[in-house]
């Protein structure tokens, strides 16, 4: 009896974790609609383009190669990239109902689903700050780069257990690891590849750009607020027991509660400081709020 | 092993709890979408802004607020408002595992974030009403009073266990709770401040005013039918025995069979009363028959 | 205490069929925008109420009829359609606990409300297209015959254990099913309404007819490849289980990488044929990976 309490852990956690990663797999929506909204309107379809595009190469190219090298100990990667993935190592029956504290609850296959999402989050950031700056096509070669190898290297530093982890390194749902990971790359690109054309003037006076089509742009932010419950949610990476729901329901108040305050003090901010508040600010607060409560449960 | 299966239920409620809480907060980008939709072009992005900040504002204030006035006798609510939440008064694995009538069977601040996004559709309901009559910050500041102390009140007198409750007042997810609250609120708003400009001619004749972008209020339709699934199913408040989850089973079914039959019919009277059918008719079908079925499992 | 431990698995199946439940009903909103977004913008309000409608028709149909005649085994159909359903015969405890093979593990009501979101989704693709060639009334009673007959009874010869079921037929989600099923009847309805007005030149030469708003068409396809988790995840039919909480993820896992593959391949395959990628093409590739993964777990 012992082991089908143990089975139903198993399925409940593994649950938790599909049901997560739909979530952040939505984010996907979340992006392309915010970058699609905040650019100029002749910009909107490559846009879109770029942004189901990158998601798909991001998927292909973990599945293949970035997670075997961020996770070197799964055992659903291995030396040859997707080997051991395509033979499907799951754990067996035996394997969860032995219990004890080395028994995985839960499955293989959804924890790499999961980090599949976080893997094609990372590089949607990147997209957002060279979005009106970069072609299609160069931009989606980046991204092979980028999830095959860049990001499951630092990734690795941390979740797969290398040195940054060793030393004790801080960082509950990646706040670092996908967020500063993308936003380093984007920094990166944005250096080469220089400002937007239009942005500065003759005498190198800066242009607002306002975005074309802000509804889109809105419905982009709820998208990634829906979204980001599954993201520092799943994060806890279990929820089958007392403490580990609680954790979890923590981590849905906190998220909650820092997007909330971050849309509020935005939109004072540029009350009080610019003498009018706009969607832009708004949407931005409510996403740095989410950044930053990423950090820690 | 009682113990476990005792822990493995709490855990499944919660997380029931918080798949629902997700798919609420969801309704936010429905009644964003909605409102910004059927409002005139001219106001779409003051809509957008008020209904990211309004949901906002009443996470922040329900949190510290609100939700310490609708369940005094919850252990995470108290007479200085707030310190009992940010101590963290969570069930521990003892609570739990006790078993018995009075254990716990799901964590508290589970309870809390549900109930916070439906403080917040309260007060996105309002905005709907009072959308291009009302002015962003005078609303605004409307809407921590609302959700700061209006709304607790009248929602303790039936959630919070007060009298309307003890006279065995049924109102199944809300109904009255939430949307006839928020409707009286928007009734009264709608009184001071006067039918919209341009809505009756110089002769008092009607002037229709028609939704600017109609792809946009039936996305927000869709997001609120997707998201009521979580409102009226987060509603059982448990999930996990036969009993309980054949009732959220059977809500599920009730919850879309209202909403469809609401667009069908709203559908075919527009078609025999004025000769043809149009969209915002079916919406507002679809939205009438979620609002009605609310009352009742 | 096996009690417990069958009631605890009973109410996670339930649980995991509701969330994809609404997962496909989700499907909705993404035909609707995906449609609204690739017709000309003359005909985007029409496929919207045309949408929702449908999905409020087929849901009535398929409550009152269709699932009578696809399911009459269930314990919720009888010979006159709706009767039982409307008695709620739901499992009770004592059947749940008493274990062993034959007992439930599922809310019939959860199993009735997952299949209704299925005939729904067979709908909307019939509407996708006879899009811009159909009136909305025609097609309302065509989508009341297909809801009440044509699906019912071919989706009796798979999932209902008709003939094709009995001869060993394969189909793991839905790809003949629902797919093929809805093709084929739009087919018909294609070949009897005839081509759009102004798709072939005086010679009979093509022109091409874009779609009027590509944000809302690419939306579209997110909702959808989100929704798709809970169609082909759902259709395993139980979770909680190590191997079946195996399977499930592993379909999480297929699901998104035949989306992700058929986007990037669509892409690779317009930019050498075409000489350029567009991001219609980029849709289509996902949702052709989508439909055809839908075959096999």
């Amino acid at each position: 009896m012992e082991g089908m309490i143990l089975e139903l852990g198993y399925a409940l956690d593994t649950f938790y974790f599909l049901m997560c990663t739909a979530l952040v797999m939505w984010m996907a929506a979340g992006f392309a609609m915010l970058e699609a909204g905040l650019v100029r309107s002749k910009n909107t379809v490559e846009i879109l383009n770029k942004n189901v595009l990158l998601y798909g190469i991001a998927c292909t190219a973990y599945l293949f190669v970035g997670y075997n090298i961020m996770y070197p100990g799964s055992p659903i990667s291995s030396v040859i990239p997707g080997i051991d993935f395509l033979l499907g190592a799951e754990n067996t029956v035996e394997d969860v109902t032995l219990g004890g504290e080395d028994a995985p609850y839960y499955s293989n296959m959804a924890d790499f689903i999961f980090q599949a999402v976080f893997a094609a989050a990372t590089m949607s950031i990147v997209s957002g700050a060279v979005a009106e700056r970069m072609r299609l096509w160069p931009f989606l070669v980046f991204a092979i780069f980028m999830v095959s190898v860049i990001y499951p290297v630092s990734g690795y530093w941390k979740w797969g257990g290398g040195f940054l982890d060793e030393l004790g390194f801080q960082d509950f749902a990646g706040s670092i690891v996908v967020h500063a990971a993308g936003a380093s790359a984007a920094l990166a690109a944005v250096i080469l590849v220089g400002a937007r054309k239009g942005k500065y003037g003759p005498k190198g006076e800066v242009r607002a750009i306002p975005g074309a089509n802000l509804p889109m742009a809105t419905l982009g932010m709820f998208i990634l607020w829906m979204g980001w419950f599954g993201f520092n949610g799943g994060s806890e990476l279990k929820i089958a027991n007392v403490e580990e729901a609680n954790a979890v329901a923590m981590i849905f108040v906190n998220t909650n509660a820092a997007a909330a305050a971050g849309a509020v003090v935005a939109a004072l901010f540029a009350r009080f400081l610019f003498g009018k508040t706009d969607i832009t600010m708004t949407i931005n607060g409510a996403l740095a709020g989410l950044v930053s409560i990423t950090l820690s449960r």
